[in-house]
């Protein structure tokens, strides 16, 4: 089995969360100059380790290894949220170059494949794995050109020309060179922590749905409007959110969230009735059929609120569904054996809540995902981290795992 | 009884409604280029009619009578809302014009003192009733220095400078000159045009205090989040907002209003678990009782929704409590009087659910006011819009009044 050194995977790590530091997290969205600074430091890290580097016209990074496959694709992003933290991403991409280090220097793994990634733009900075979307060919040339980021006031192909990058060849997958893509990743929740838990095996990536809710009413004078005249958009939201909340339970799995972080009021003014009200709701789970439940609860108690004959409320899907993502079962069960081996009867097999790269991936190739814990569950935040002696096990996990794969293809 | 000229009225309503003009509406907001148009429009016409015009240091402009007092003071306010009606302010600032014209044009009248005025900023674009404030001698300085309009990026100050008043002059009330102040406006509710009733005398300007709710949760990942760990500061907010919509109608009075009208989400986003919210709540009613009792309710639900223990939340005043201001009942005798002579069983009395300058200047002097109908009760919008036939008429019926009052002053 391979060999990682931690202090080489510590001091990557290290370096680079010092690229686009603030504070104690990290702000590289994609395409900002930081990222782009990042993405020339990884291809700098990739040639060091002998791979052949290379960044494409999305930003990707590949490190390709000289080995013939088949090969394992291991890897994950290095852009950030807007105010993200250190390991959301940067993580997999330096297990990633560690373990093709850790491969080529132990004789009985030198003569393996393993490639390095990092995607971009996993967190949606002007869209959600644009990367692995690139990748597998599966980007709409027509939704690419239509992404934007309003708060920083560009397109798409307006940052990737900012980039760099306008005229520079993207990469797509080669299907035959790869047996898989492996990704870890920190678990952003608290399951694992709460468990007492070193490692998640991922069974499969939750699907997600949106719903928006638009509420129509009449805007007026805060005074001289009658409550019995009014039509207050804002009323007929907070009952709709409220009910939702009231409701959702019942129905809801151990592992249902649902979530309503986005809403707006117009025209928000202290002596104005509200005319007009949005509310986004999404809900998360690996089971579909609750999250028909909740789309069928969610309709009735919007129909419920609008037969009131005060605020029209129209329902609509605010985002394409995802659909449940499933790991590959023969590498789940690699994972779990180096899991295992490593802790043993420390680590569970799980869902990822979150979305991941391997949404996209799995379309194409067998993927896997392992998770090792986040402190207090704290995400998308810069007060994010892990224990040391956690991202050092899961690298030792995710090796040996990488290493089994390859050599039972190889001895088949 | 003087004898207005309907249809120069109306042609000064047309030709001021033409400064700033928009679609329907009126984008005159305090201290912009056109609201001070409007005020230099505002200052010829009155020295037209006879009156000594001036603009002070906060845009107040007077026009006095050379008559010697005891005066009435008969006005509104010219500044608008961001997107005002024709008819808001303007409607009170011509009536004074037109009454000064018609009591000077009729030898039975012309001897009294009727003065002119168009307070600055009623509508609270830096602060609310500058101008009556300024007036009457109870702005405090260090409140104006630190109002500011943020959307405009200006504040009070700079706004005053800006318009070239910096260096003005203030005018202060003289008390010993004035019987009281006169003000008609639209009424900005729908209790007439649905009583079939052409004006309404105002008994008092009911009271309003405002409440902050501040939800502190924590921020965190909506799908990796487990329900049972969040604190969610959305999901207290429409509890609280939602009973409070369920639990005020039981000790609400029959023209009680209370609003949530601006509210706020951070940060904001449909997959992040909202960490921290904020609530506006504000209530109106001549009886204080019962604004006390909302009060007690509001905070009430605070606490039990806080006890749960995911959400802190803290309570304030959002804004100083405006006290109920009550209209001097001899005036109200006047006007009456000569509403019942000019449309018998057609008026009503009743309380004012929007704020107007005699808030302010009841203070000093007794006031009055009279209210003209506003088709579908719709107001601070384009939209907003009165019948001619009842501008007219309530013109007459002011005009009366004033003539009456100051005549019961003469004989007594």
């Amino acid at each position: 089995m391979p060999t990682i050194d931690p202090d080489r995977l510590m001091a990557d790590l290290q370096e680079l969360r010092s690229i686009g530091a603030v504070e104690n997290g990290v702000v590289r969205p994609a395409l900002s100059d930081k990222d782009m600074e990042a993405r020339r430091w990884l291809a700098a890290k990739f040639e060091a380790a002998g791979l052949s580097a290379s960044i494409d016209g999305v930003g990707n990074v590949y490190g390709r290894s000289a080995k013939p496959g088949p090969a394992l694709l291991i890897g994950s992003h290095s852009d950030t949220q807007p105010r993200g933290g250190w390991l959301d991403g940067a993580l997999g991409v330096i297990y990633g170059l560690e373990i093709a280090r850790a491969m080529a220097e132990d004789p009985a793994t030198s003569g393996l494949a393993v490639d390095v990634v990092s995607w971009q733009d996993e967190e949606g900075t002007f869209m959600s794995c644009l990367g692995s979307r690139s990748w597998c060919g599966t980007l709409d040339p027509e939704v690419e050109k239509a992404s934007n980021n309003a708060a920083l006031g560009l397109t798409l192909p307006q940052a990737i020309a900012k980039a760099g990058l306008a005229e520079v060849p993207r990469q797509t997958i080669e299907p035959d060179r790869y047996l898989g893509y492996l990704e870890a990743h920190i678990e952003q929740g608290a399951y694992l922590e709460e468990g007492g838990l070193n490692i998640g095996v991922v069974t499969g990536i939750v699907a997600i749905r949106g719903m928006r809710f638009r509420f129509h009413g009449e805007q007026n004078h805060a005074g001289t409007t009658t409550m019995k005249r009014r039509k207050d958009a804002a009323t007929a939201l907070f009952e709709v959110a409220h009910r939702i909340n009231q409701e959702f339970p019942a129905v809801a799995g151990e592992r249902t969230v649902w979530t309503m972080g986005r809403l707006s009021v117009q025209p928000g003014a202290p002596s104005i009735v509200p005319g007009y009200a949005e509310l986004d709701l999404q809900f998360r789970d690996l089971d579909e059929s609750i999250l028909d439940r909740f789309e069928a609860i969610a309709a009735a108690i919007a129909k419920d609120v609008a037969a009131k004959g005060k605020v029209k409320v129209e329902v609509e899907r605010s985002r394409t569904p995802v659909r449940p993502s499933w790991m590959d079962a023969g590498f789940q069960k690699h994972l779990a054996g180096a899991a295992e081996a490593t802790v043993p009867g420390k680590w569970q097999s799980m869902p990822s809540a979150a979305g991941h790269d391997p949404m996209v991936i799995s379309e194409k190739l067998p993927c896997a995902m392992l998770f090792i814990p986040s402190i207090g569950g704290i995400s998308h935040d810069f007060a994010e981290d892990s224990h040391a002696s956690d991202i050092v096990l899961g690298c030792r996990v995710l090796a040996d795992a990488a290493a089994s794969i390859l050599q039972e293809r190889r001895n088949a």
